[in-house]
């Protein structure tokens, strides 16, 4: 009989997933988390920070496409946009579907993310290496402080709030974002999952609204995050997402979002909506 | 230490969920199925069948509000109300919210599912003992037969497409269903993960195609569900559910559906929306 290897993941104390699993494909200790790299039958390869699944294979283009294209639509015209953390390379493959795009700054504080990517994950990370991108390896928040009205678009792609990210999810990281955008910028954060992070989501939202003018939160369905149901907060200085009509919305290339959905995602479950409350 | 309980269930043969627990409440061997009530700390109690989650007390109001409302709602007036399957109740207690309601007939093959619902969820299967309500412990596929031109809204409450419920997904029995349907008659069926199920969701979908004149996909986040998220197939012989008003919704008490849900539910993401051929 075969051995079965499993990865199993405890997404809360009480709950997890569990994939059955090949050869471990890399595993090191960065100089701020653990990075593996294991092969499961279910999803291909998975990308594990710190012992959470961050990127799979199969799953990984609604993570990175809704991340990216509902804010992008938002602005009339993103020519420099910024993607903090994400050091996949995901996020950065998505906004450059976008012709507008003039500069693309990947700033991911652990430069290892970025090397592992690009040697296990090619169909992600190679986004990386087109001229239009330039990639730092600094701290999100620093960068942040550095550039006041340089973006006009920017792309909160963390990790859980725990280690490296904490600062990622507090309102002073916020509103130095509402001051690095120009006017009119967007700005979109991952802000976990409406099952299992609701207190989390319920702050963030009401932060952002403090801040920006627009404050929109959305969902979408990632079999491989906590609940399957991921959540997605967005800030606007000048469009209303909600207010877009269907001729002005870019279709890119993409598998989960059309123009269709991006006007029906505001509609949310009412106990998702409650959160906005 | 204190030892730790898991719950595990293989969702596809290389992926699962798995859940901390305390007492097992209940497990018997019924003439159709394996039964089993277990307590978990993440989702309250929860109903395993074969195997297979069926469903918790937490997450339950997304399955049987979704199930039910948005075909309720896709009917003008319905007055008699048809669940197959659903031996927990949930489906009966979201139909009895429309005060248009005369006549919900439960038809469960396993008379079990009923009796153990009743003793470990009795906010969900409290519903049973409405006086609108009769309980029929009969096989689903001959009661349709012997019932045509009977009911205004037939609801297909499931388990997975193996053992008991593989007549529940065949073109025949929904033939069955369009004939016992009056005039103006809806139907929704529970029809899987849209990660795991593709190709039932698609041929299910051109099933229902072929003998509805409207027929509608449309999803919902389940956590406890095989990739947290599920999809609903609806056959309509009248009403258009994307083509209704806002004002023409009825809006139940709810906790996921509301009529601003409603009219975003048909706008699928791409890979979903591909399922509809």
């Amino acid at each position: 009989m075969d051995m079965e290897l499993w990865y199993t993941e405890k997404q809360t104390p009480d709950f997890g997933i569990t994939a059955r699993i090949g050869r471990t494909l890399h595993h090191e200790k960065t100089e701020y988390q653990r990075l593996d790299v294991i092969e499961t039958r279910q999803f291909g390869r998975m990308l594990v920070l710190d012992g959470m699944v961050m990127t799979t294979d199969r799953d990984e283009f609604v993570y990175h496409e809704m991340l990216t294209h509902v804010g992008m639509n938002t602005h009339p015209d993103p020519r420099r946009v910024l993607v903090v953390g994400g050091g996949d390379g995901g996020a950065i493959r998505e906004v450059l579907k976008h012709p507008s795009v003039e500069k693309a700054v990947l700033c991911e504080i652990d430069g290892r993310v970025i090397e592992v990517s690009k040697e296990y994950f090619p169909h992600i990370a190679g986004a990386l290496e087109d001229p239009r991108v330039e990639i730092r390896v600094e701290d999100g928040i620093k960068h942040i402080e550095a550039h006041p009205g340089q973006y006009d678009v920017i792309l909160v792609d963390s990790t859980e709030p725990v280690g490296p990210a904490v600062g990622l999810f507090q309102k002073a990281f916020y509103r130095g974002i509402h001051e690095a955008l120009r006017p009119g910028g967007v700005m979109v954060a991952q802000t976990e999952s409406p099952w299992f992070n609701r207190d989390l989501i319920a702050r963030v939202y009401k932060d952002i609204s403090d801040i920006f003018p627009i404050t929109r939160l959305y969902t979408a369905s990632i079999p491989t995050y906590p609940s399957g149901l991921w959540s997605f907060t967005l800030g606007s200085k000048g469009r209303d997402p909600m207010a877009l009509e269907e001729e002005e919305l870019k279709a890119p290339d993409t598998r989960y979002y059309r123009p269709e959905l991006h006007r029906s995602l505001f509609h949310l479950p009412r106990f998702v909506e409650e959160l906005t409350g």
